[in-house]
């Protein structure tokens, strides 16, 4: 029976692990889509958010299965209950990036992100892509460098997300209303990925130590 | 022993409602700072938020002591998965919430909302209260037809969403950048806070009925 259990868990860390891995490759695909024009790149990305979803009802009721029939206590419960909860973290950063392909393809074939944006959202897309690098990481090692790593790469998100807004607000920026429309709502986006990944290195590092690390 | 189990069932729920209480008051008094400038409004949705977040918590702790103790199975076991989800969409919302302060008390004492704007973010309010009305009858009395109207409501609000952009970006937007930028953003919260509120009755449905209803 205990063999079977394990199994359980260890297919519940499998599919959360088979999901960061869609989750980060449509996100850095929603990035090449917005920076690069890249319309198949943005079409791939829109309908495989489907698959995704999919993947989360999957992890819920792997977890569901798991507390019906094997009533797991204590660090296994936990362990769950996280694994519930880092999915829905999961499946938002997939709609985020959903978001970002159809923005860049509404504005096809023109770019989405003017030249005078271009450096600080292309710096988002890089922090965020690291950050699920260090997402996929932490689930498959509970490692706490990484898990440290992430919170201080969500702070520099954090100060990108606060520099673009000054440009945008600054009184200076010529890149017109729509532009500054489709910037505010990217950056935002971006930084919403972050906050969900930090969500679920909070999530495992709790399981880790016991101990919630603070904002 | 089954009493007791009941009293937790009945906790949990009772925990849930209340939270709902304190998000919808938060929403509504997010509202009053942004479209009367009421600085004391937004002062208190901003510290409130705390308050809100440990309320998760301790609906999360609620949900997971049941799991440990009682092991409940079948339907009360998707009710404790349910509220563990409920929970974490009433957070957010609470979190859109203590945003809509926050960029309302940015731009005080001037308002955030241009005139031009003011009728469709006001719409968006008035949606967004009803909506958090629906949810606390729909947890109260697993209502059926309440959880109906909230998913139309949502419509109506993706609908408020769709002309607030289309007056932003069809080239007559006469409010500058600084404002459309807000009005976007705030209109994405509100958004935000109606995909959170049909979660919620999307769980609920699916506990009476054993059918997820589709967007």
């Amino acid at each position: 029976m205990r063999d079977f259990y394990d199994d359980q868990l260890d297919a519940l860390a499998a599919d959360l692990a088979a999901m960061t891995t869609a989750v980060r490759l449509s996100l850095a695909r929603a990035s090449t889509a917005l920076l690069d024009g890249d319309l198949g790149a943005a079409e791939t990305v829109i309908s495989g958010d489907a698959v995704i979803d999919a993947a989360r009802e999957s992890c819920e009721n792997d977890a569901i299965s798991l507390l019906a029939t094997q009533q797991p206590v204590a660090t296994d419960l936990r362990r769950v209950v996280a694994g519930l909860r880092i999915a829905g973290d999961l499946e938002r950063i997939g709609d985020l990036a959903a978001h970002i392909a159809k923005l860049a393809r509404m504005r096809m074939p023109e770019p989405a992100v003017p030249a005078s944006a271009r450096p600080i959202i292309a710096e988002m897309a890089r922090v965020a892509e690291g950050m699920l690098e260090s997402v996929a990481i932490v689930l498959g090692t509970h490692d706490l460098d990484a898990a440290a790593a992430l919170l201080s790469a969500d702070d520099e998100m954090d100060g990108l997300y606060r520099a673009m807004f000054r440009d945008l607000l600054d009184g200076d920026w010529d890149g017109g209303v729509e532009a500054a429309v489709d910037v505010a709502l990217l950056s935002r986006y971006y930084e919403r990925t972050g906050d969900h990944a930090v969500s679920i290195a909070r999530r495992v590092v709790y399981q880790v130590t016991g101990v919630v690390p603070q904002a």
